[in-house]
């Protein structure tokens, strides 16, 4: 019964909202562990939440919408200013971790095909979680914010051509030479049609379309669902089109209104859920089986993205406070390793010992990276002064 | 795929609601005969809307929220104080078109069971129709409103009672006298634990607990899910439940930025899903294989819930006016009828002739109800001067 699981998931994230705030953390990070509450227990048959596919296509809707509101917030003028430097962090963060992965994996005695798999398993960063702490701590509307953005959405799809590019190589034994190049022009294709084109198109409709109230915020969502599915028919994730979607929509004159209604419907339903649904799928026997192998994958997936996208800032002149935090926002994994670990179980080229270091690698990138956030961003000083922890502070409702 | 069903169906909701308000007529028309129009064309595999289970869900979900809304905003004092009048109306709304039905179906040579189920077919109104009509004409807030919502929940209370009765009674043959009983007693003391206690409880929380931007609405969803369920384990509908959510929530501190939050949540996504679906399931051939059966049925349906409902309203001393009001509004049938349909199938009892008959009556009510009650409201001058139909006008979010 669909009200049921959707009772427990939402009093789940109500609960770890609480729990958070009352320990100075994001409200993400008790909506993440409630989630792994309630999906261990569910594992052991003492909850029962039975409409996954449900309650999956809210949190995946709430990944979208979380998006789609970050891209309303973001600069698209700061954003074309930062790209240079958040390519050249997202080219460090992906290159780092993928060697540093792969050098492990040789190390513990694991097949080049393995060893390449596990490789890519670290490179692509989870950007939702960013997104989500980012707007907690009120600085998704700043040059930082943007910066980080950028660099996420850069990752994502240096990311994803290189998951798609060594799935395909890991099964077939070719080099999908022609295909990335596919997937590489229709990426860039589309960056340019809707951040060119697209941008002044929707800046002209807004000048001359009015919107009822709720017409608005449905005709908002429509684009978003719209976009997401084109990003997604290319290969990219889908909730970068929402991202794509939140940042043609505006730079034109909806925005302001647009901004306090998605952000309010998303934080407020769907981005819980998808928060809790994502912990759902982490189980605590994943941390209990940690090895010597599964702990090496977690420290060089964060080291190595934190250094990787470090230095990529740092080289293009910015100060080291500001390269350590872009540093860290890059650290949460999850999205693509999930469907890479299905696909390598799949091939039968990973064992269960790999997976098991894969998935605890992605529950404590993602457990780790909001307090770690938190603390960086109060310790050098960047968060404006009335912060306070939990949404209800967030910036884009003032 | 989930997000293009989503598309397709938030899509025909937009265009829905701006052709209705170039025909001055209010959204829910349009929304359902889109979806009436999406519906057919799937039946004829035209498109594909396949995850219809995550689309039915979200729709239950939207007449969870729109109840809720109108909970919000009803005023206690004004439902106790029109508490005789509504029951007077409902209690005739439901026995002449049952006797009406019954009658009919006699005289056109059906056996007694069939004719007790008809009759019974043509009881319960759909409360989520009338709920949205009124909160877009921006009389939900009004007596009149109130007055309506009263005595729609009262029909719906009666209708479960009596359709309950008799579907046990035509599968078994034996008077589940008893089980009618218990069900009544649980019945009054949801409604008496609820207004009376929870209201107190509701309202003193308020006044202690501050909750913040997000986490209000959050916990009034999770509020309105949670006595949904306490409802529809009692065997009422889960949107009564949501109802009586709201009315607790209504009449306390946390009133104000709910019943705006709420209404945009449900008016932006949720409640257009729900209309939209509720089309979905309605098909142009029910129209086109009408019969005199069917036309007998249809008319029966509208004049005896209008005369029945309005006889009611006036015996109580309201005039002629206000009675003939009440009566339209209480015309559309919906939820429950279905049910009844697919168990009278299920059990035999129904031929195809009598489901279409059925299926047309709700179709036509469903439909003829918005263009009728927005032309009498009009018409009788109980509307605010300022009006404008569609929902951007709706009086709660001003």
């Amino acid at each position: 019964m669909f009200a049921l699981d959707l009772l427990v998931v939402l009093l789940a994230a109500f609960v770890g909202r609480v729990l958070s705030k009352r320990l100075g953390q994001p409200a993400i990070l008790g909506e993440i562990a409630m989630g792994m509450v309630i999906g261990s227990l569910a594992s052991f048959d003492v909850i029962l939440v039975g409409s996954s596919e449900t309650l999956n296509d809210l949190g995946n809707a709430g990944a979208l919408i979380l998006l789609f509101s970050a891209g309303l917030v973001t600069s698209l003028d700061e954003l074309k200013r930062l790209g240079k430097p958040s390519l050249a962090s997202a080219f460090g963060g992906v290159v780092l971790p993928f060697v540093l992965g792969y050098i492990a994996s040789i190390w513990f005695g694991y097949s080049n095909t393995v060893a390449l798999l596990v490789g890519t398993g670290l490179v692509a960063t989870s950007v939702g979680v960013n997104a989500e702490i980012l707007s907690e701590l009120r600085v998704l509307r700043s040059w930082l914010g943007t910066l980080i953005m950028a660099t996420a959405i850069a990752d994502d799809v240096i990311g994803i051509l290189i998951v798609s590019f060594m799935i395909s190589f890991a099964t077939s034994g070719v080099m999908p030479i022609s295909e990335t190049l596919i997937v590489l022009a229709l990426t860039v294709a589309f960056f340019v049609l809707s951040l060119w084109l697209g941008v002044r198109l929707v800046k002209n409709l807004s000048r001359r379309v009015r919107l009822g109230r709720y017409d608005l915020l449905l005709a908002g969502i429509i684009f978003a669902v719209a976009v997401g599915i084109v990003a997604d028919a290319i290969g990219l994730a889908m909730m970068i089109g929402g991202f794509v979607a939140g940042l043609m929509l505006g730079q034109s004159d909806f925005s302001p209104r647009l901004i306090q209604e998605s952000t309010l419907v998303g934080e407020s339903f769907f981005v819980p859920i998808f928060f809790v649904t994502t912990g759902m799928g982490f189980r605590f026997h994943a941390i209990v089986d940690a090895s010597a192998f599964a702990a090496v994958i977690v420290v060089v997936a964060i080291l190595g993205k934190m250094i990787g996208c470090g230095l990529g800032i740092r080289l293009s002149g910015f100060s080291r406070a500001e390269s350590a935090v872009v540093g860290i926002a890059m650290v949460p994994r999850a999205g693509i390793e999930l469907v890479l670990i299905k696909l390598g179980l799949d091939a039968g080229i990973f064992g269960d010992h790999v997976v098991s270091s894969l998935l605890l690698m992605v529950i404590v990138t993602t457990m780790l990276t909001p307090p770690l956030l938190n603390f960086a961003l109060r310790r050098l000083d960047i968060l404006p002064r009335d912060v306070q922890i939990g949404r209800d502070s967030n910036e884009e409702i003032d």
